[in-house]
């Protein structure tokens, strides 16, 4: 985390804050998610990828508990000796945990006592941050901090999943007031990058993950990138020119998973009439053409770009044009809770954060000379640097002022439930 | 069902009760079950064998609602157009359902909704009790009222194979208070029955199920059956002898299955040091060596009698041992929970009711001119008249009165989460 | 196998004969299966249900080397050590073996190599029966001799499967002259039989494998049988009354598994413009309506007679109708490789042995007082006792003379590879 | 392939030859392989990934015939009408196939039909050659020569990965000649590589495939290369050390797959007694310290780069590292057909070429500005740009000439059947 931590400050947001305030603010912006929550919604976990609600707040918790308070509190005794092996996520060096299929079998603790978990822990924790804390100890507790923020928007992601493998599709929040904008599907524009040895990852200065460092040049040929991302309509007219049934667009990998997961539309889309409606955290909708498609692989979105003559980004040439822009646009904060249609441009590009993550060509890779953090956090990040691809920019259910220009998000090229759409380029 | 239902009576327990009471005290025993779980507990399944206690409350109430109260209740409105869907377990002729895997996704409707519905359901069903209502109508309700104490049983059978996968190991109920009896394990006594043509089945009197029909004759040769079940010390020495160890001792598919899952002890039982435990409702408990055994599959039942010098008894030379025999002993009215250690013989048996099903050699299959129940109910039984072994007495968690010497229980061979053993038995 | 040997003769077919000619005359029979054969044809696995031919033409031979020479054959020495573990199909006390589902990675030995195992054992065993051999050596011989036909049967089985995985669908044998018959389906007859106390199981002279005996009476309702087997083009009107799509007809398990694979005809069938054919031992044929239904599975056959308002018999409706009944029909020695259209009765049966064999309702369970045969052959058949269907009366590919109104052929309820049909039955 | 073909002359080991003569010399190297194989060796297939012997001298003919022949040759007639179907591997373009894991099913046609075959094009290819190709054909033949030459190591690879199945560990060539050289495991050096921008990739002369296309710049950090590979030696130190036992040495994804295989060692290693033995071509083999470690996947080969406190080189570094070094080394044509001690090192590099390919950290993806091939050919390598690592410099049965410097290799991370191994890396 180089020297983000000073004089007593954590960046979050890229901005330096007072660590207790930080704290106390992420905290309680992840206990407002639960609101409206049963018991029961906390609880199941509805596929092996996701994890329950409930367990993402214990989770988080035991995280600031296990590498912050236990070795630099003193006389902090654990909550429940219990709690570390149910939840642990995968740190193999701090010992044993509950299998990760296995998750939504803990009925108990109850979300009440999940709940008292986090009080007794924000307490020790702003008991250690009213002493003076050593520069160590912040930077801990900084990376806690966008932990818990990496594990909002998964609460989020994981409760749509859950709420849509249900009949009755239950809404986690009101239906959305219409958002005026232009009908239709506007034309994209292209914004040219010259070529170049570029700088790209974090620098030393302010938080980043291990994943970002160090900072490096790399070599772009020109190219061109897309002003905003791939929007719904442009979606449908794949899909009514064969794009779920042409072998010959797809990745052959992309193309055996799309038979077998049969899939002919992005996950939450259903067909009613002949209408397309989608699921989301505020029930079914209808598919607005005018909104960023979201919830798409990367095969679909590969596919996708070929069928449209271009290509995907890879992630260089991603920050390379981010670089500079600023990091505005439709967060977890906007209470939106879905992408929405584009309606201004900044400096060129639309919607560059915020809305949908967007898939690159780039495999997840460490950088030239990464180094993993030292002992247990170590395994953050690096352990997965291995058949995933790096998603930019963020989404409509990220906290704002989580993400940056260098930001890597990371998953399976076969994901869907995560919040992801695309953003074309093209040679030039 | 013949004409069990007499003078506006319905048989429960082999009694002729007034029907509108025997509702009342079946739904309220029901709903007793769910004291102390909370909306989690009753909204997670823990495998696709299993249902939640949500999912049972909500199925036995959708049973009365839609094979009584809508097609005889005049003016009954549904109460949720959805809870066909969620709620209707195996009738291909009633419609689509939720798949069975996907039961546990529901968190909602809520705990307190399906009360909800409960309550209204049982109004309703009261007004029509209280109407003449014909003796088909009142042969169904005792039909229901049958269903309903069979979920009793699952319900309790369920929620102990979910605690079991809690690391935290919860208990249903308290730790029970010990009950006296001889130290050790006594041996069992044989007890010979003659052989030639025996009557076995339901007769068209009182109530029974239509796999228990028609009554008809039987052949059998002279035998001797046990004089109680098999004990836990029995399994041990089992156990100790290399009875898991052992392939000759097995059915070819038993073996593969054991070997596959890893099978070394009854389902519920971990080894702490020297000491065997075993998951109980009431939470971790010692194996008492004097109780009968519990949560083994068929397979292993037939291995243990293999390695015993003996057999498992016929369907038919169980019933024909225990007609005459009083249906008496440890259910779930008892409030034990669990089996346990036995203390008195009756009439040369312990424990031949109560405890634990005990597994036949038998098949199941239809009785010579069965014949299913008409329309949508006779898909009851009758389907799954294959792949699966009759077991016989009721357990411990089985409601007193549900089960007769005819009561004819069946599972797969390797299915061990219900409260399942077995008696002994050998040609004379 | 009792007292099936006398005065230095084995049983086969019923008949009481000269040892070393029956031994010479079976396995010359297994020899001139492969005619035709290629060294690849020999070795192919096309599925872990089917053995490759090879694989037969050795386990045989070893059976012969491991249960008879090495035991009674003063200083035979085993032809290849390593064949032990090679050809080994299930006898858990001889030893480790070669998992059955990789046995078609066995290109080496060769088919020459396999037949010169087959020659040197034959040599040793001519030379051990020209010596006065005991009457529990003739035993096993006799044994072996049965057990050498199964495979014969088996060898051709697994034949056609493989020959049907392949897109060139080759024949074994040249196409097969038509056989006269009545056109159309003709209407089957019923055969009344009388209920009451029936003796069932082989006797104690003569040669019946384990499973059949003892003899002991069992009570029967009266019933009917059919006089002939259900024909393919009544299968044809199964097919077109939706007997395929519609989950009443069927068994739970047999409904899944119809879904699962897709089951819409018999195992070989396949459309072709309006026209049914079907895969053969004699290459691709058009499904002739007047000849039995082959390849059908239990869960199949018993969908069809409950959509023909009748049921399968229990396998001793069937030994029943069959005592007395002369042992002949359409075996392998007619050469004819395929069931073909009834054109006579006899006795007021048709094809009640040969062409199909006939699936039961009853499970393969042992009879009261069964003993396996005693060491390593206690493995033969009691293992497999359960979760397996009866089969009587053989198939076109069954060699003449071994089967019985008694044999007891048994496969589990999903198998469609065997040449496997129905007979219906129904109460009278 | 750019402007490969020249005065008609196809390029082949980077020499430019009379295609005529090029085209029979790899047709007779193909047909030289099955020497000593028998119909059922080259019919069956032992795994999914791995395809017949029989199989691959039939497609490698088919892609000739499908993509010269017929749309080239004047009158040419097809061969076999049923060979498309059989024998085309993965061209959707081109039509329907038999599945690829049931390529195995094949036992007709037999492996001298298949021969047949081969003669056959082999006379229309010539008459085709001696005719005036044009450069297009040329360079179409030219592509197939080199298809040709990779199908004859994943022939001999995937032989070597059947004869492993089977128990008698068949030897497809005579056990070597002992190979002299150092005892124990020298030192591996270092060779410094600057950084820089370094051109990459093939240029427009010669033969390459598409997807070394086009030459690039990339820039590299200074950096160095091992002068070796990893050999036997320092793979049993790994082993020793608790190589396959610490999750931190590993990906999370290699990890999870060592647990689910249960990896201890190499592909073909096998203990007895004391000593490590390895299947090979020759048979069953002393494991040498001082040869290349062989047959390990790409998640082994990152965690003892981890182990070593080294990391595996981008195939950037590799191929900076090898340019302008001479394409030597143990190949195919050395008639070893195993890795061997490392003997002389040249321009400071041992075995670079030849032995083993070496896993690369670098995805297989596209170049900057990659085009696949037009029309069907489009599908050769392009559609399987993902999941898969770039490996390099081939392998002893790789065919002398088939490999250069900018030779891209790929298999997927956990694969371990292809000859692969590893050098290190380090930053400098």
């Amino acid at each position: 985390m180089g020297i983000s931590v000073q004089h007593q400050r954590v960046a979050v947001g890229g901005i330096q804050q007072d660590p207790a305030q930080a704290y106390a603010s992420v905290r309680t912006a992840s206990r407002s998610l639960v609101d409206g929550l049963s018991d029961a919604d906390a609880t199941v976990q509805s596929m092996d990828d996701a994890s329950p609600v409930k367990w993402h707040l214990a989770h988080t918790t035991w995280f600031f508990e296990t590498f912050i308070l236990l070795p630099f509190a003193a006389g902090y005794e654990v909550f429940d000796e219990h709690f570390g092996f149910l939840f642990n996520s995968y740190y193999d060096a701090v010992g044993d945990r509950q299998p990760r299929p296995r998750r939504g079998m803990l009925t108990r603790p109850s979300l009440t006592r999940v709940l008292d978990y986090r009080d007794r822990v924000d307490e020790a924790m702003q008991l250690l941050l009213r002493s003076a804390a050593s520069p160590a100890v912040l930077e801990r507790i900084e990376l806690g901090i966008h932990h818990e923020q990496q594990h909002q928007e998964l609460l989020l992601t994981d409760l749509l999943h859950l709420f849509a493998q249900n009949p009755l599709l239950p809404a986690y929040r009101p239906a959305p007031v219409p958002v005026p904008g232009p009908p239709g599907v506007a034309g994209a524009g292209w914004h040219a990058v010259p070529g170049g040895i570029a700088e790209v990852g974090a620098g030393s200065e302010g938080f980043a993950f291990d994943s970002e460092r160090p900072r490096h040049p790399v070599l772009l040929q020109p190219f061109r990138l897309a002003t905003r991302p791939v929007l719904n309509g442009e979606w449908l007219a794949f899909m009514q020119d064969g794009g779920y049934t042409s072998p010959a667009l797809w990745l052959a990998d992309g193309w055996d998973r799309a038979l077998e997961e049969g899939w002919t539309a992005p996950l939450y889309w259903r067909a009613r009439d002949t209408e397309w409606l989608t699921m989301t955290l505020r029930g079914l909708q209808s598919v607005d053409p005018g909104a960023p498609v979201c919830h798409v692989s990367y095969f679909e979105a590969d596919a996708f770009a070929r069928w449209a003559g271009k290509r995907l980004p890879t992630e260089f040439e991603w920050e390379r044009a981010a670089a500079n822009h600023p990091v505005a646009g439709n967060f977890v904060d906007s209470g939106r809770l879905m992408p929405v249609r584009p309606l201004a441009a900044d400096a060129g590009f639309v919607a560059l954060f915020g809305d949908v993550w967007e898939w690159t060509a780039s495999d997840f890779a460490p950088y030239p000379r990464f180094r993993p953090l030292a002992g247990g956090l170590g395994e953050y990040n690096g352990k997965f640097m291995h058949g995933q691809r790096v998603l930019r920019g963020g989404s409509c259910v990220t906290p704002a002022g989580h993400v940056r220009a260098s930001y890597r998000n990371f998953f399976q090229p076969e994901k869907r439930w995560q919040f992801t759409g695309l953003r074309l380029a093209e040679d030039s």
